[in-house]
């Protein structure tokens, strides 16, 4: 399978939609759907470009698509994309490419839609963003290394990592009804948690609530149980990439998890960014799997695919910013607190498609996958605050002097991903930001 | 909250429906909810009624509900039974008097709807059943203290159950997609696992491929996030139960659960019976919870209410049963292998209701929890092979002369369950079964 940057790349591309060209997120080589309702409007959904949003059920209307491009535009138009996503890639590489034609400042395309524009373009600021999906199922891996082996050095294991970690790409079921769009405000939980070993286990709110760091990934359209996906296919059933924090109620995860793994300590809410980054605008920033060393066992043959391994990773740098409720009453900007890269993902998203499907077990458009915390070696890149503040040991210092070991109520936590490289044009994913309240009486 | 038995529970109460009469799972007295597609044609609710299925849709049809039932009735007459679940409780109970009023031998309603009997019912044998639901999210919890315990011991820990098992419903999320209705064949899975310490892991068929005895249970109207369940209401989101086989591959799992929990081990398939038990109907089998002895710590608030305690627990025999190809050739009947008690539950389901939305987690109409492995405290009602065996060192005998460690290709796997009081009709769930298929080519 291959993932050939194409014109929609070519730099020199330019939208009539004058806020595109030079947006750190949205020129018109990125093109992310999602789903948004205009002022007053059902939801629907839609295209970033620069500060606007190309409205999909409009651009129908209008007849400006026809063919495949239509049918693709016609399932993305109502208020989840997972028809969408069940058609597969050629469908949405046939409306990608459409949809940049339209975009673009110098067709006659272009010129047809850009006269167009009131009609069809909203003030992104002026909509409310919706989850592009109905998520059907949720899936957290474990899939950052360097996460994993901080994890483990951490529990004081030697060697950090587990034995399986190296052969298995490890994850767990999450829940999937709380996974919430950027901006939902997310109450601290209350739950069980254990002060010391010789007390009885307490109930109230969590006091080591945690972000993690991940990348989501949006699942289409998937397969039959029983039938696996084969590596050399299982890119195909990644529509595109999403940034997602994990929240993470240390405290109560410690005392609850074993033997089942996390349960409550997680399902009281993950954030997604609202916009799919789809993996053919991401084609100009694969390249070879880094993260796994040479040295390191090969995987088992249902996990390898040369391809696969020659451009199944991402240069996307991703960071974690903190804004208190006093940083904003003062109007100061988020204070980056993590900067690290897709590329520390030990595993390829083929491979977790793949890893999933082995067994039988079946994808359906509109699951979401998290790739587990995607810490880079050195510590400015550790991508929780368990791990950046050595369980609370270490405090970091905001710029009101205010000091952090875990979250506070009133803290907005807001998650970045921006891609670029030489001879292309940089996109980004758009925040994936939550702020949290106070928990409930217990 | 009270649940008493009423007159649909009358043993005096016999149907004009001749086989519900003294029909070991659906007399008039049970009235378990589903959803099944007559001969050639859409899929729709219904309600068991001895050999046949009293059809929702064509009784709405007929104008033979009105008010608060015929509301009930219309939400239960889709492909799916989430809007009915959604509605709670007092309209599921409206719709269930009314039915069996209608379903009653000596009343004008029961007259009116037998004169009607040939529109309304539909032979059992002839329709295909569904999942009641879709399942919206699946959790499966660890509540069968018997099996906890065994697991504890197979594992070599002393004392065998964990320190937090006793205080915290420990759960984990489960697969929704793969969750489907009995009947259904399911392919052995392949996957990871690894022979022994010193080899690395092989890909193949599972070598222990198991079952489980767990009750499950459908959840409805649920919780908004961020707004938890208080315990003395959370039995109003019990819609009723079924039978869920936790179908379990040991050797995956036992090489993939570190650190975070069963993942590909389980969600290959787990099998649910058709039919939702009302909690209406299992009134009568209701009694004070018996698995915590009064030694044990008192939960915490939370988790505990007078109400919840004096009649939290159920009285309902269950069973696992194998039939091999080889039995199925030679005509013989299903070989009984285990004989438990839902009463081993060690947490009342308010009490799991209440965990699972404590910290915010939202509760949504069709939501499955599966309760954990319901074994006796003595060997012949361990509810999984893993303990029955002692992990395949000992071996079942079949009445083929046949013998059994872990399930084999072509087994087919019945789970049953039975409730029964003096003085009160016996209701039943009907077959939980399953047929394993041999593994896809690796």
């Amino acid at each position: 399978m291959t993932y050939e940057p194409d014109e929609t790349h070519d730099p020199k591309r330019q939208s009539w939609v004058g806020t595109a060209n030079g947006h750190a997120s949205f020129p018109i080589q990125n093109l992310p759907f999602g789903v948004f309702s205009p002022p007053n409007e059902d939801a629907r959904g839609g295209v970033a470009i620069g500060e606007e949003i190309f409205d999909l059920k409009r651009l129908l209307e209008a007849g400006l698509l026809k063919g495949e491009a239509a049918e693709a535009a016609r399932a993305a138009s109502g208020a989840t994309l997972n028809a969408f996503m069940a058609l597969g890639r050629d469908a949405r590489i046939e409306l990608r490419r459409r949809l940049s034609d339209l975009l673009t400042a110098e067709t006659d395309e272009g010129r047809r839609a850009g006269g167009q524009a009131l009609r069809l373009l909203h003030k992104a600021a002026a909509c409310t963003l919706h989850l592009p999906a109905k998520v059907g199922s949720y899936t957290d891996f474990f899939a950052g290394i360097h996460h994993a082996t901080n994890a483990g050095t951490r529990m004081k294991r030697e060697p950090p990592l587990l034995p399986n970690y190296k052969y298995v790409p490890v994850a767990y079921h999450g829940r999937a009804s709380s996974v919430v769009v950027s901006g939902t405000a997310l109450r601290r939980p209350n739950g069980q948690s254990k002060l010391s070993e010789n007390e009885d286990p307490i109930f109230g709110p969590s006091r080591k609530l945690d972000i993690e760091l991940e990348l989501g990934v949006w699942i289409g359209p998937g397969n039959r149980l029983g039938e696996p996906i084969p590596i050399a296919r299982a890119g195909e059933h990644v529509v595109g990439l999403c940034m997602l924090n994990d929240w993470s109620a240390r405290d109560i995860q410690s005392w609850e998890f074993v033997p089942l793994g996390p349960f409550l300590a997680k399902n009281f809410g993950t954030t997604v960014s609202p916009w799919i980054v789809t993996m053919e605008a991401l084609a100009p920033f694969r390249q070879p799997q880094p993260a796994r060393p040479a040295s390191d066992p090969k995987p088992l043959p249902y996990l390898w695919d040369d391809a696969d391994q020659a451009n199944g990773a991402f240069d996307i740098d991703i960071e974690v910013l903190i804004r208190s409720e006093s940083m904003r009453a003062r109007s100061l900007p988020p204070h980056r607190i993590v900067a690290s890269n897709v590329k520390h993902l030990y595993w390829t998203l083929a491979q977790l498609v793949a890893h999933h499907t082995s067994g039988g077990c079946n994808l359906q458009p509109g699951d979401l996958f998290g790739s587990g915390t995607l810490s880079a070696p050195e510590r400015s890149g550790w991508g929780s605050l368990w791990e950046l503040t050595d369980d609370g040991a270490i405090s970091i210092q905001l710029p009101t002097g205010e000091t952090r070991t875990f979250t506070q109520d009133g803290d907005e936590v807001i998650l970045r991903a921006h891609a670029s490289r030489d001879g292309y044009v940089s996109i980004g994913f758009g925040d994936c930001a939550g702020t949290i309240l106070s928990a409930m009486p217990s």
